[in-house]
């Protein structure tokens, strides 16, 4: 093992070796690889025998992404990696010697207040924990932690090796050390810290995204511009190498959806029309080999 | 001059030869330019001798410009442009054989009107009037036209020959075969036509630009997070080589300034920490040297 590839080597100040990561599904599986791969020592925990083996086939599947797309990943780098990554699906053994646990687990209140009840009990004091939510604020799970200055939100995006944001979130309970830990921890296993200094709904991208997902949507749904001609309109001006119907069929359509038809009556005409237009056509996106776009 | 440099040439369909561009600020100059580049006999009008020596200067300057930035401009096609565009003050002149009017005046009402009511004795009935008003609706102007049937909006973005989007937005009086024209008159000058379907303020690209634009703003005017970061984010997550306030600087403050104060509550919150932070102090953008970043 490469000594740059320490957990927080590059990053003397940094004293977050060992990294639980809680839920291992698609983000939770790419956070707990990324940081192996850095060099962290992680335990990935998932609920049972069938959640542990679906997670060990994602891993398998990113030592051949790691491969194929991080330079820095040639040599059996992203095989090595598998070493440093433990499965389990005992809470107390993922957690028993964390610095940082990282919580993963499915977006409702009910079952991240329960995590992180049992998370107090079992995991050392000294532990950091942060949340990947990306539709709960911190503030509203804090108090179920048991210790609201080490608890914060640590937001990856979906491709966390290509996509290296993460956005670093705090309540106002957030101890500044405890922030300034897990900003440098994220470096450290190659994101790009984003700091918000106050807590925002959507974060930082999700607070572009939405809204300009949403004008996009607009001037198709009310049949002003074709998609298509809306993509190209925003790829010649910006420059950018896609358009936002580009990122719909990305994303999916399930997503904007439901966030659309909880929102505004405006965004549930918006709502409506995805849903006839699209998504009971089976036109989810690239997923579904169709969205906006044909793909073959 | 080669054949594919005529007007009109690589349509067939196409019966506009002879453009008069009325108005020849920044814009308008470009838009005349651009027009006689691809073959087109140009006339480019604007008011009194000094207006048309600063018009004269920046068909120079594009000369250059193209020379420089436009890969089919070598081998003197960018200078032989020049014979193709006669500059005048005398509007009966201007428009006296002209298939297509280019409306670039200043942005008020009472300015155009007169415009219009002139262009309409003078022009030949043949003659289709376009708009490039980026503020008003071509619907707020058609009766002013006496031809509402043969007119529209043709909307071009600063640097016409990178940024080449022309929108092509009618109203409900605007004759289709009208409007097919224009579409193939702008393909014919090297534009990409944008088709509105139906009128929209600030077309496609304001339509996204401003929600995108205002919610980065928010961000950074909230306390949420510095732009930088905000940037950062916007491009890992979609690849685009600018974020949102890298656009603002681009831009410059005035506009979206000029856009907000005049908006909703929220607008006018975020228009007065634009004022207070970068106007006040110059920080206007690129032109200026220092907005969102400096520049050297």
């Amino acid at each position: 093992m490469r000594a740059d590839r320490r957990c927080g080597k590059e990053e003397p100040s940094v004293e977050i070796r060992t990294v639980a990561v809680i839920g291992s599904g698609v983000l939770g599986a790419q956070i707990a690889f990324q940081s192996a791969f850095k060099g962290c020592t992680v335990i990935a925990y998932d609920i049972n025998d069938q959640a542990l083996a679906a997670a060990r086939e994602r891993f398998d599947g990113l030592v051949q992404t790691y491969r194929n797309e991080v330079p820095d990943a040639k040599d059996g780098a992203a095989q090595a990696t598998l070493a440093r990554l433990t499965l389990t699906s005992d809470l107390a053994r993922a957690v028993a010697d964390a610095d940082l646990v990282i919580e993963a687990v499915p977006e409702t209140v009910a079952l991240k207040r329960e995590t992180y009840e049992r998370l107090n009990e079992l995991a050392p004091s000294r532990a950091i924990f942060a949340t990947n939510s990306s539709t709960l604020l911190p503030s509203d799970l804090k108090d179920f932690t048991g210790r609201p200055d080490r608890f914060l939100a640590l937001h990856f995006a979906n491709r966390v090796w290509r996509f290296n944001t993460a956005e670093v979130m705090g309540t106002e309970d957030t101890d500044p050390a405890v922030y300034r830990q897990v900003v440098e921890f994220a470096r450290a296993i190659g994101m790009v810290p984003i700091e918000l200094h106050k807590e925002k709904a959507g974060y930082v991208l999700n607070s572009l995204l939405v809204p300009f997902l949403n004008a996009a949507l607009e001037l198709a749904a009310g049949g002003y511009a074709d998609p298509a001609d809306v993509d190209t309109t925003w790829r010649i001006a910006t420059g950018a190498p896609l358009g936002p119907f580009q990122i719909y069929d990305i994303i999916g359509m399930n997503t904007p959806y439901n966030i659309m038809v909880n929102g505004s009556p405006e965004d549930q005409k918006l709502a409506a029309w995805l849903k006839e237009n699209y998504i009971d056509q089976g036109k989810l996106g690239v997923a579904s080999g169709e969205g906006f776009y044909k793909y073959s």
